[in-house]
């Protein structure tokens, strides 16, 4: 029987993980729970950034050189809606907008995010689970010292230059989570955290509150999106350094805190096991920049690896 | 002084004629009149098939091919939204999305049609006045021996097979004229029935009470879009005939009666000119099939030359 895993995950570096897992694991004991704080509406789109990219990711069509979005893309809608003096901030490509338009449309015929991406998922030939974390809305505000900004304002439009002073999961505190969502925690042997942005792709996920009580029972692993003090792509580092501490894998595990059984820190951050260790985390150095399809792999067979030694209860 | 022209117009017939009459008149003296009972909702997406002819053919990037539509299209949305099982009867291209994305989102905003209209026109920098019919919402159902469908249902989806009983343009009864329409018909000198579909394409222009009543005062001269018995393009001809009538140019003379100053018919039907001028209107028969450039503006050059022998009390 292989090991039932449910991994959270935001955009791209969680997307990645996500695959690594789906290329070891057999498709149904795997369900990716995607942070949705990031959808908006945008000339019109229902927008869900983090789904898209994972959705993409897992089917083989997102485009190698961003993360995002779907490989041979072109942008000629776009070309359009600059001509008119349109908002051209939001990249749009035009495969990706035949999806936002399809969305719009059955969400506007009542369909719920989660049935939404479930045809997607279908249609894309996507094997494992794919869930919205919630099919309410939940939007991710980010204070900064040029005021509180909806997530897309400051991570695109505002290049991520604000310094941000904290976060508001606006109606999460009151969001249910999508049909599946618990019943996949419930069952699962291991829930993962991928090494998406603490703040802002995982925090509202766990600020569902039945998700984040579900959560409390189980083995839960997380892996750093800090390497070095830095982050591989977006303001993780920037964001924590811009809190007060130090960006750090140490920082990430203190973060998740209470949560955590098991942490992983790339190699580069090998000096940090004993600190994180101290926090009464499992904690295992790994190769966690996944460049190609075998470095995801091979990060989620090892990542699967370690939970066992933790599972036998070997101490920290 | 140049004669002052309005043209009312419909797809890609009224969208050449009025190109033809840009080529010749001053830019300032003409104004385009647009027939929008044909605009509907589609994915979400508020779209103009008309005005979008007319706009794009004015501006020289409509596709040579169809008349309809932009130069160069690609229709990678559409094959998204193909992959997902969402409807694709109606042909969304890329480029052509991203004007529906922006009137759509402009609309939203609470901007008029018309308000739309004129940046599109700037931007693509189309130099004579385009103008929606109304910014209210006018919408033509086709009553069918399969029911009554909205236009283009029947026209696109249906590819005009339902056999036609009667039409009903929903809320031309009170709708108001666009600003500027009947500024344009009060001061122009000549008012041009483009060679558009009588039925649903000048029609609905004609349903709204202050155009019809506009109009009554003014030089109106129309030109034929059935020719040798036939419509060039559409279903003028087949309605025609579905609604009891023998489909000839001499029937469009009969179709608009009363409002009608002068006609013209093609040289193919020349044999007609007497039973139009029977009807007391003033008949000129020209080569009316626009095919090049300049057909258009040849076309438009003697329309106007004919329209001179009718100012001058010529009896027919």
């Amino acid at each position: 029987m292989a090991l039932k895993v449910v991994a959270l995950a935001g955009g791209v570096g969680g997307a990645k993980l996500a695959d690594g897992l789906a290329g070891t694991l057999p498709a149904e004991a795997l369900t990716v729970v995607v942070n949705t704080g990031d959808d908006f509406t945008h000339l019109g789109l229902r927008i869900s950034p983090d789904l898209d990219t994972v959705v993409y990711t897992l089917a083989g069509m997102a485009d190698p050189d961003h993360g995002w979005g779907r490989a041979d893309e072109t942008w000629r809608a776009l070309e359009t809606i600059g001509m008119l003096g349109g908002p051209t901030w939001f990249q749009l490509g035009d495969l990706d907008l035949g999806l936002h338009l399809f969305r719009t449309d059955a969400l506007s015929a009542g369909q719920s995010l989660s049935e939404v991406t479930e045809r997607v998922r279908q249609a894309f030939g996507v094997a494992v689970w794919v869930l919205p974390m919630t099919d309410d809305q939940v939007s991710t505000m980010v204070e900064t010292d040029q005021g509180t900004m909806a997530f897309q304002d400051y991570f695109v439009r505002h290049q991520f230059e604000p310094r941000v002073r904290g976060f508001k999961f606006v109606g999460a505190g009151v969001a249910q989570p999508s049909p599946g969502v618990l019943a996949a925690i419930e069952r699962a042997d291991l829930v993962v955290i991928c090494p998406s942005n603490p703040w802002v792709s995982i925090d509202p996920i766990l600020a569902v509150p039945p998700i984040r009580e579900a959560l409390a029972e189980k083995v839960v692993v997380a892996v750093s999106p800090i390497i070095g003090g830095r982050a591989l792509k977006g303001p993780a580092a920037k964001m924590c350094r811009e809190l007060g501490w130090e960006p750090s894998a140490t920082r990430v595990a203190e973060h998740y805190g209470q949560l955590l059984t098991g942490f992983v820190l790339d190699r580069q951050d090998i000096n940090q096991k004993e600190d994180v260790a101290a926090l009464g985390i499992h904690v295992e150095a790994l190769q966690t920049v996944m460049k190609s399809k075998d470095d995801r792999v091979q990060l989620a067979e090892q990542l699967l690896t370690f939970t066992e030694t933790i599972d036998l209860g070997v101490t920290p």
